[in-house]
């Protein structure tokens, strides 16, 4: 039978289905393969552009030409924009104001060819610290309350562009999701005196069902109500509220961990579609003269990974009611990614 | 330059991107054409289906054969099921409940070739009385919180059948989207003493930009805040809270109105995939004995239909922060459907 599962981190409900027993080749999707002629990731197309504002490259080659392992540019067609003051606008009923941002994205490597699930422990932690330095560097902007990082793979997950690559996004509204995340947690630590995510983590581990990976630095979860079939939280099993403060030995051991999770879902879905996202806590710094700095302190947050494989479509009852339908219980699927092997290829 | 739009009723932001000029054509998509050898919703077909709980046929005729215009019948693989009592179980931090509800599938037409764009008003207010009907007689299972009526337009909005239907869903929690809308209509009227959304009506009337008909009974608007291109509401210009108590007039001017819009769309847009999902009041019955019948007399909301193309992918930033992001300007989205022709062919 069916059954609705209460998330206490999203504070949402799911209705995971068990009735009937599925396999992953069931989640299998035909995918679009994209071509394109003139990569403007590829080293050698840097002017294709915009300058540089990170990079990972041998001392002294110069900026903006080849040679770099990781190079992170504004996006060429920025959604939002630098410039500008935050002025908001009453119309009746309605409020806006202008799309003031950052939007950079970030090419995890010169190899047109290779994804992320393909990088060495140690090239995917340059990518992490890329990451770090941009979150460091754009929360000196006081416009920005929140810097949402996050990765499309493949087309269906919304990449426009075969060429590894992840993105940042400098909004000036905390953003809702986070925003109930970061609540959650407050409600929590304020009654029980101890971090929501760490008790999560604790019960997870003593019950064992749903972990997929746990090598004692950190642990990769099916959430008890995921809303989509594969879907994975990777956590820090030491508390940290900020991505950006973590060192690079702490990167490292997020990279080791991640790289075996996307080498696991490569192998048992053959290459699906993914996003993920990272969950970290806002900038803390004050603004002078200023009311709004409703998040001061987020020390009872926890940082971590969301990675979500694209194998299902939101429909009319997943749009009109909040609640999501997953056909693969996480317990299943996380029993079918540790029995898969990292290294090999297509399990099915 | 790209905005931040506050959505009154859903208490949402949208980035609405309108610095890049784009046409209808820009979001055409290729669909996807289903084949089915022995469509299970078909006249003659009917002991492919569980046992129909309404239809309209002509007086005489027995149920569960040919002869009918509209048929509602359980889904033959229900997502939830009747049967069960409503016990939650705790597991930890998690909590669960049994997956009891009902999944009901309305079979708008016999004809396995027509969609619901080509009906006539007549016979899709038959359609709309059938969801009237079968609202009132499920609301009397005390169990069910809500009961979320919707349809899936095309394989890309998640009809897995060619065959014109919709469907509902009876579930034992009133659904986030909801309960959020309820809560927002709710606080407003306890602060202005009016419905907001009959004052949202004014406003868009008097503005006008976003107004795609109004026939003086029911009112199709581009939202201010829309989440998707050609994203609309039709709204009713008479405040009712309860879709199940409209009597046959309003039902065909509502009718006559979808109608409209249903064409326009298919003509401006090469007949896209679209989800619609009915908003109305949840069942006020109350709970002998029970605490939490927290919604009693919901008279302060005013029923709806929201409609939804499927043009556009749902990714990671969007999953991981709860902004959307939309490329088409409802104002521009309003004008191009103003100037469609419903009765022509495809526009472009």
């Amino acid at each position: 039978m069916s059954e609705f599962r209460w998330d206490p981190l999203k504070s949402t409900w799911v209705i995971t289905a068990n009735h009937r027993s599925r396999e992953p080749r069931d989640f299998f999707i035909d995918r679009q393969q994209i071509q394109v002629s003139a990569c403007p990731l590829c080293p050698g197309h840097e002017a294709k552009t915009p300058p540089e504002v990170f990079a990972l490259r041998a001392d002294g080659l110069p900026a903006n030409g080849p040679g770099w392992r990781v190079r992170v540019v504004p996006n060429k067609f920025p959604l939002l924009r630098i410039e500008g003051t935050l002025t908001r606008q009453i119309e009746g009923l309605y409020e806006k104001i202008p799309g003031i941002g950052a939007h950079e994205v970030f090419i995890e490597t010169p190899d047109h060819d290779r994804a992320m699930a393909d990088f060495s422990a140690e090239e995917l932690a340059g990518v992490l610290q890329a990451y770090r330095e941009r979150l460091l560097d754009l929360r000196r902007d006081t416009r920005f309350r929140y810097l949402q990082i996050f990765k499309n793979h493949g087309f269906e997950a919304g990449a426009p562009l075969p060429h590894a690559h992840s993105q940042l996004m400098a909004v000036p509204i905390t953003p809702p999701t986070t925003k109930l995340e970061l609540n959650v947690c407050r409600s929590y630590f304020r009654a029980h005196e101890r971090c929501l995510i760490c008790d999560l983590l604790d019960q997870e581990i003593h019950d064992g069902r749903r972990v997929v990976l746990d090598d004692g630095q950190f642990l990769a979860v099916a959430p008890y109500a995921s809303c989509f079939p594969f879907e994975l939280r990777l956590f820090p099993r030491r508390h940290g509220h900020d991505f950006a403060q973590q060192d690079d030995a702490e990167l490292l051991a997020c990279a080791t961990t991640l790289r075996d999770v996307l080498r696991r879902l490569r192998n048992l879905l053959r290459d699906p579609p993914f996003n993920f996202i990272l969950h970290t806590a806002p900038p803390t710094q004050s603004r002078p003269g200023r009311s709004d700095d409703w998040i001061s302190l987020p020390y009872d947050y926890h940082w971590h990974i969301e990675l979500v494989p694209r194998l299902s479509r939101i429909a009319g009852f997943e749009w009109g009611s909040g609640f999501f339908i997953n056909l693969m219980p996480p317990e299943q699927a996380a029993q079918f990614l540790r029995d898969t092997d990292p290294d090999g290829g297509f399990a099915f």
